[in-house]
């Protein structure tokens, strides 16, 4: 009998419908003839809306404090499931995160998971029972509750997974499956029966996030399966391993998907006179934290440097701030911000063995007059800076040039 | 330093700025030199919403679920105020059952606590922390979650109190203190300065209830004192010991106060032919757990028995179906069933000692013109069934009568 880990998510668990609903799909899984842990997210809106009260008593709550009253969010979901699976006949058990022992560090917010005991989860599946599992929390050394951070939930199932060996790990969201583009976009997307976990990672950093990264790494490490399936519509979904899929041809296509972002904003400085200097603003703003993306430098003709990079558009107003402030000697630099850009990618494992791709991917966007101003790549992935407006068309003119459509 | 725990109810954090409100209360107390345990209710509405959610999944929700699910309510209050208080520069920590170790049996639902652990608590006061714990939950000796059913706060408080040797259990609520009458019927009702356990208890059982029943036995046995405040008036409360009030004189008014009851049924089952079948009666009621109040039977002059008794009015439907169906041979009893009814009561701790109350007490009803239709007396109160429109003029009649007045 095999031990299948699932992971529901808050629209999963989003109202009692959807909790009914997620109790018949373990209830068939189980029927199929395996062990479910499933670990639950706080239903929709939860989370939120705990965080808004302690908000309105302070600004920036006390995070040992926050931690205690968000991991509510979760307690209340697995409950509920429990509830609705006994109602249903079965035998089901919901367990927190200190009744597990999922032990994690003391950085209260964003605690790391250290390790999860089996011994309970062990025991109560023993026992037949189906096991509810609060993700997201975890407890620490000194028996304090701790969370792991938005998105939390990914690595809880995963860890557990892990934790027991188990044949899968499930995630189970709002869409079926990982795409070969946006499909509110590109109609013709498909979706992919099988990708790897490098490609996971970086369509993650490159705006189709589906599964939180820490999550993705932490299952690459331990070369677990994951499958990324809906909650809402039955189907296979997309398995997610570190190898290439078996069924595959060898000459498989190099790309696997399109990804697109709209959230970052293009900063050009120009007339930077010294590489010292170059280096101080970059390190000014590293040392805040700040995200620096698609960096390019360039010296002119003058010898002056022009520094461009892409920021994620949240953090305009402190970036604005660290290159007007914080820096000691800036005269004669112009700083130049760009909101009218957007990152259009490719991703797919077989990109750097395939050097025709880059052609073909520049050929694709030169033949729709796209115009580009950054440019980044890796072993798996190409990424550009372009005008917001090109955005839909480079995505179909890539999608069809890597033949992605769904008829391909 | 004394140690002084808190209790605060429902209403007292129904609400953000109530928590606000419960903050700074604290911190007064803190000011004034004593250490603070605060124990915590859910806000006002938020168990009977997380029950109606349950509920809606499962009619009767398993029991160890719903535990899990309703002390959430609990922990949301305790993280919020602890983070009111960090908020205004206090050093606070919030505690669930499991944390301090508040060990109790494993019936789910209504728990009794087995023992306290002093250890955790006894640290975060050494380290000057305001300590705030939350209230109704426990765990049981294999890590469940449990709770101590309704007004289970109070339980918790107390015996927390009682596990560090605190000084004083004050229990703050919407009320600010225990007093004479109802002041909604009687404005001229005074706040007693002080009442015994053993009063609080009659007064409790007859429709005066401040406190968990459960609360006041265990203050009582380990003998604490408590204080009933108001949590939305500054005041001294009222003081509940095992002792009289050392600074009543002697020659204290034999009764305390009078209280009222509206929620009972009087069922008169007349042409009863054996004491056997009057058993039986009585026993078949009993075994479904039905509480029969103010009992009385009398033989008539045909040898007949007639049996008298109050039930609440909850249990009409299924105590008429017992009676109907549950008795082997009940040929020729004749039913009835009065709505109509009250029980009016005088409480007191000097009632047995003064023989002349009770004379007193028929005197004043008498004066009125109030029939009464059963009777029932302890050492310290005396009950009777009334008819519900003499029920005002009674409570006024009995108050004046025993000089509880305010201006007496």
């Amino acid at each position: 009998m095999a031990v299948i880990v699932q992971k529901y998510g808050g629209t999963s668990v989003g109202s009692l419908n959807r909790i009914e609903a997620v109790a018949e799909n373990i209830i068939q899984t189980r029927q199929q003839g395996h062990q479910v842990v499933a670990v639950l997210s706080a239903m929709s809106g939860e989370t939120n809306r705990l965080l808004s009260l302690a908000q309105s008593l302070d600004k920036h709550p006390a995070s040992r404090e926050l931690d205690v009253l968000l991991a509510t969010g979760e307690q209340v979901s697995i409950a509920l499931l429990a509830i609705a699976l006994i109602q249903r006949g079965y035998s089901a058990i919901s367990l927190l995160a200190h009744q597990v022992g999922i032990v994690t560090d003391n950085h209260f917010g964003r605690a790391h998971i250290k390790h999860i005991k089996t011994k309970r989860l062990a025991q109560a599946l023993e026992q037949e029972q189906i096991v509810l599992v609060a993700g997201f929390q975890g407890v620490d050394h000194e028996n304090n509750i701790t969370t792991l951070g938005r998105g939390g939930s990914d690595t809880s199932a995963v860890a557990i997974a892990a934790a027991l060996q188990a044949n899968e790990c499930q995630i189970f969201t709002d869409v079926d499956g990982i795409y070969s583009a946006d499909p509110r976009i590109v109609p013709q997307a498909k979706r992919l029966d099988h990708i790897r976990f490098d490609e996971m990672l970086v369509m993650a950093n490159l705006g189709a996030k589906v599964l939180q990264n820490r999550a993705v790494e932490y299952a690459m490490r331990h070369n677990l399966t994951i499958r990324v399936l809906s909650s809402f519509n039955q189907g296979v979904g997309t398995q997610v391993t570190n190898h290439y899929s078996e069924e595959m041809p060898q000459n498989q296509l190099p790309v696997s998907s399109i990804t697109h972002q709209q959230q970052e904003l293009l900063l050009t400085l120009n007339n930077i006179r010294s590489h010292q200097l170059t280096a101080e603003y970059i390190q000014a703003l590293a040392d805040k934290g700040i995200e620096l993306d698609m960096l390019n430098q360039t010296v002119m003709a003058d010898e002056s440097i022009t520094l461009s990079f892409t920021i994620h558009q949240d953090s305009e107003q402190q970036v604005l701030k660290i290159l007007q402030n914080d820096i000691s000697n800036n005269a004669g630099v112009t700083i130049k911000l760009d909101h009218n850009v957007a990152k259009l990618s490719v991703v797919g494992a077989g990109i750097k063995s395939k050097t025709e791709t880059i052609g073909q991917f520049f050929k694709a966007l030169s033949d729709e007059k796209i115009e580009i101003m950054l440019i980044s790549s890796s072993e798996i992935h190409i990424s550009v800076i372009i005008n917001k407006q090109d955005l839909i068309k480079g995505v179909h003119a890539l999608h069809s040039a890597f033949n992605l459509n769904l008829s391909a």
